[in-house]
């Protein structure tokens, strides 16, 4: 039987401070958790329906972990969705480890992207686009947190992150890095090398004024209307779609 | 003094059926505010913080409409923002007047697009890109929800909507209908036309079945990895930049 305890463990870790203490993080829903049970995570919990069951009956009773079937009300107990009918499951946060790029590579670098469902989103689509490196500036919203891993729609699977100093990162690196700027080269003429880094700055603010130095290629996407600007994700996913164009 | 029957009046604006009866909306935050205020909308309550004030009294001082210098806690009680120390804006909403479309014109077909956040995003997207014009099938989200006019970022301003059905509107149309499937011509060999229609379908359904027969163009945006799909903001400005692209 699921416990207080187990509750109260699960709950906790829609904080931060706690799935850092205790490497652990969850996600919810029929997606999120079903690319989770099929990836290569470490998953301690399940907690999941009768219907989850009956359409995913091989990856339950293959589950290693603790797992419990429950019914609606339990689950939406357990997480942050406001209605949830299929499952819960927590596993194990994966190290901060470095991440080798080659030189044939693209890795997109994100400049504290603080946005949780932007973060999420960007995940998505690099995954759509086959990029599965992301390097985080460390004041960027957390992968694990909960609306980043909902957004992601399970592509956080398949990403692999590294939260570091992106100064260190950039200048460490020989692959040319592309950022979006209002005064640089239009993307329509923009030829992207075979690997490269592609830098997405802040909400707000943009790229920061010490990594401006360190792009090699500023790149402008145009705007024939008249909004401000693009939301960071919306850019990206442009911004993907022109270097994939590029090199196929 | 701000009445509480104004407040009330406000509040009521959160639902639909409240905004339909009294033919009135309203916006939150500096940035939305501002933009109602220099477009043709007809605004007729403003409820604003003396640092508001600071940085647009111009702006204040010729509204024509009830105006309310009040304290932050005041405003925040007004409307749905968590917080907001800047204002709040009223406004009659339009007319639901037919569009007519040149054949030189490119206009954005919502096939029951339901997420409020995504058709902001799409509208600020189109603003970007140029496009004024976007029909909606019946049942797509409502232009006037509060969530909607946030995520467009101000371009709702700029917008031009109509609620029809979408098989009569295409049907009377002489253009082009490029649609998404996952069967379709890359979208980099993909020739868009002067003018056209861009249909996009719901979040998960895509483009109904009714309408299908009606695109002329199915255009598909490669994938390279592994995610299940584009989210169709997403998806919206991909089309919208090759659009561009495929232009100029």
């Amino acid at each position: 039987m699921l416990s207080k305890n187990t509750l109260k463990f699960i709950k906790s870790l829609q904080q931060k401070k706690f799935r850092k203490l205790e490497h652990a993080f969850f996600v919810e829903g029929s997606k999120n958790v079903t690319e989770l049970l099929q990836s290569d995570y470490e998953s301690t919990h399940l907690i999941y329906t009768e219907r989850y069951y009956q359409d995913h009956f091989a990856l339950v009773d293959n589950f290693r972990g603790e797992s419990y079937l429950v019914s609606q009300k339990i689950l939406e107990s357990a997480g942050a969705f406001k209605t949830n009918d299929s499952a819960l499951a927590v596993a194990k946060t994966k190290a901060n480890d470095t991440l080798e790029v080659g030189s044939d590579e693209w890795v997109i670098a994100l400049d504290d992207v603080r946005d949780p469902g932007n973060l999420g989103t960007i995940i998505r689509i690099a995954d759509w686009y086959g990029i599965r490196k992301i390097i985080l500036s460390e004041e960027s919203a957390d992968f694990y947190n909960p609306k980043v891993l909902q957004s992601s729609m399970g592509s956080f699977t398949r990403a692999q992150v590294w939260y570091t100093s992106l100064n260190d990162f950039i200048q460490k690196s020989v692959n040319p890095v592309y950022g979006a700027f209002l005064n640089g080269t239009t993307i329509y003429q923009t030829p992207f090398a075979k690997g490269g880094i592609l830098l997405m700055g802040n909400e707000s603010k943009g790229i920061s004024a010490g990594l401006e130095p360190l792009v090699t290629h500023k790149v402008t996407i145009p705007r024939v209307g008249q909004a401000e600007s693009l939301n960071v994700a919306i850019a990206t996913a442009i911004f993907c779609d022109n270097i994939i164009r590029s090199n196929s």
